[in-house]
């Protein structure tokens, strides 16, 4: 096992209810709140109500930064750290998924920061203090609540950036499964795609850690177990709590500790999110099983065997090559039993840019489970057309 | 899944060498510390040496609180606080394992007390604030490392209390692995039966967490993994980083969260600690196949059987109360297979005082895994003699 340093002072206030702390929480850091959220859904599903409410109660003014974008960008960014300089906020308050959490943290950092906030999302370490980020979460998927991490487009540059910074963690975050209910059955699933692939960019790793392999194998095995149940019932609340507090834990850095870990399938997914304007989880589900059948050698089909077993329940007698084989096919059918996606010509996307998206991608693939050269990426782009 | 609050910020520096970090670490505390410890395992180890010199290089002062008893003791306790107020002590320093980390804890907390320390033990909301703890783990077992409880004895009162506040969880710790490459086959044993008994208090509960309990499965297979491993090669780093780990997950709370959990097998081994010379781990190894074959029944045959199918790769295909049994029969076989002992009469325990132990253990049994009348715990002190 590798070095490492855990340190994850996140409060996390979970379950049904606990958005009764949020003023109390938030007052812990200042009377003076940025709230940050993205379309009308907070409005529909009563929770920007409530917020209000609870803030009030505990005597906190606010202001609002509504209209952050599924992709957050530079520009929204910019907007709230004027806000925040303007108004001197004391806390930001991003209420959604990871695109109001992301656009929030990028938002308090630049709120002190004296340059543009662009050149923190180019920089993480120039980030020496950060506004305290009180988050509430309402879709399970990218980890953010519980991660010190952001991604933020720039559609100027055309760029699509990820900056981390310890500052950003988010002081406390409230999850509520119960406000995942209203997420519909696509989102639902999508979201679980995402927590399932970051489970296993972890998972498959140059090196192995035991501890980390066998939690990466329980939390998919959680995925697996409600990932279905939650898109069939969206009211089935073990199966939304399960999955909620699943995604936190497959990007919080636990499952990587003492590991090096570099992604495989997310460098590839992003140049379909950056070409096409795909759903980030659907275009996990397609690539991931394509990847994997095009890293399975003997070098790897231990590895694929062991991921059968633990988390599939193939049986361990079988033969190692089938076993792989069968734990990549149930893995495809999981996302299509998800109503995910299984090719790219199902979601309008021919093989134009191939060529350069898995230049791209490759550039960011060194170091990951198997190195792969922009000519394989291509062909698991082909593989998955 | 029931509402939790997870809060963990105790800073984890994990890995070879990772004690350079603590003059840096410590000085962020203060400038004047108490080093607490045990024997004279730690100078015959040379962690104490580079310890003093990390300090002196940072210009920290130090004054020494030795000779902490495996059960730490209120005196010492009271000796410790003693030291904090006369000299003005800025933070605890604990080096070893949980007896050493446990007594700094209840000293970090009665040095911003002004009654007795005893008191905090009685009752730990009268546990306002603490001076700041830095562990340095020495042995893979308690768990007190990254967890807010401490166990007392007092001896003239035979009380042997446990005591739990937020403000006394440790700021840092550092777990260097390679510092429990000199502990002996025997604790080493006893520390690994410690990890497996609370993971399995944590798992065996009246209420189900499917993700906690799938994480309970991971860091019990860590536990069967490397136990014997580590027991019969005590250089194997691997093996020691990854008990080590575990240790610290298994009590840290997570394993529990949105669960009800009462422990049942550690109230029982409390009382066999109570009445004769038994080390913890070695009482938990004997009890625990007794008490998990008493417990089975058309009720939780259920639990046993995924048990063994999970954790010992019993066949899903096996007849449950099969699957059950063989389950119980391969926990049994591990401890032995670690080198502890089956049964009561090996390490000279009879049944003199199981009347009186039983009804001691049995009330605080209520709402455990399986409720237990005294009968039916003496029954089980019966069966493993």
């Amino acid at each position: 096992m590798d070095n490492f340093i855990f340190k994850v002072p996140t409060a996390i206030y979970f379950g049904k209810g606990q958005l009764d702390r949020l003023g109390m929480v938030t007052a812990e850091y200042g009377k003076k709140a940025l709230l940050v959220y993205g379309g009308g859904s907070i409005k529909r599903n009563g929770i920007y109500e409530r917020v209000i409410q609870l803030l009030q109660e505990e005597g906190v003014s606010y202001l609002e930064l509504p209209g952050v974008d599924p992709n957050p960008r530079i520009d929204t960014v910019r907007k709230g750290v004027r806000i925040c300089k303007e108004h001197g906020i004391d806390v930001v308050l991003p209420i959604g998924g990871g695109s109001s959490i992301d656009c929030a943290k990028v938002i308090a950092a630049g709120a002190c920061y004296d340059g543009d906030a662009w050149e923190l999302v180019l920089d993480g370490r120039k980030i020496k203090k950060a506004l305290p980020v009180v988050t509430v979460l309402t879709l399970a998927a990218t980890g953010s609540e519980m991660d010190p991490t952001a991604v933020i487009s720039n559609l100027e540059t055309n760029d699509k950036l990820g900056v981390k910074s310890e500052h950003m963690l988010p002081k406390a975050s409230i999850l509520d499964p119960t406000y995942t209910e209203t997420v519909n059955a696509w989102h639902t699933a999508c979201g679980t795609a995402d927590i399932i692939s970051h489970t296993l960019e972890n998972y498959f790793s140059q090196k192995e850690g035991f501890m980390q392999d066998r939690m990466a194998e329980a939390l998919l095995k959680t995925c697996i177990e409600f990932g279905v149940k939650a898109v069939k019932d969206p009211h089935d609340f073990t199966a939304r709590a399960n999955l909620m507090w699943a995604g936190s834990w497959a990007i919080n850095g636990f499952l990587k500790l003492g590991k090096e870990v570099v992604w495989s399938v997310h460098p590839m997914e992003h140049e379909l999110s950056a070409y096409y304007d795909v759903t980030h989880g659907a275009g996990l589900a397609i690539l991931t099983p394509h990847w994997m059948r095009h890293v399975l050698s003997d070098a790897t089909v231990g590895k694929f065997k062991t991921y059968g077993v633990n988390v599939w329940n193939v049986s361990p007698d079988m033969d190692e090559w089938e076993a792989a084989r069968l734990a990549i096919d149930k893995t495809a059918e999981y996302f299509k039993a998800m109503g995910l996606p299984s090719h790219l010509e199902e979601i309008g996307i021919g093989e134009e840019n191939f060529g350069i998206m898995a230049q791209k991608a490759a550039s960011r693939l060194h170091g990951a489970y198997v190195d792969l050269t922009s000519e394989q990426v291509e062909q698991i782009f082909k593989d998955a057309l």
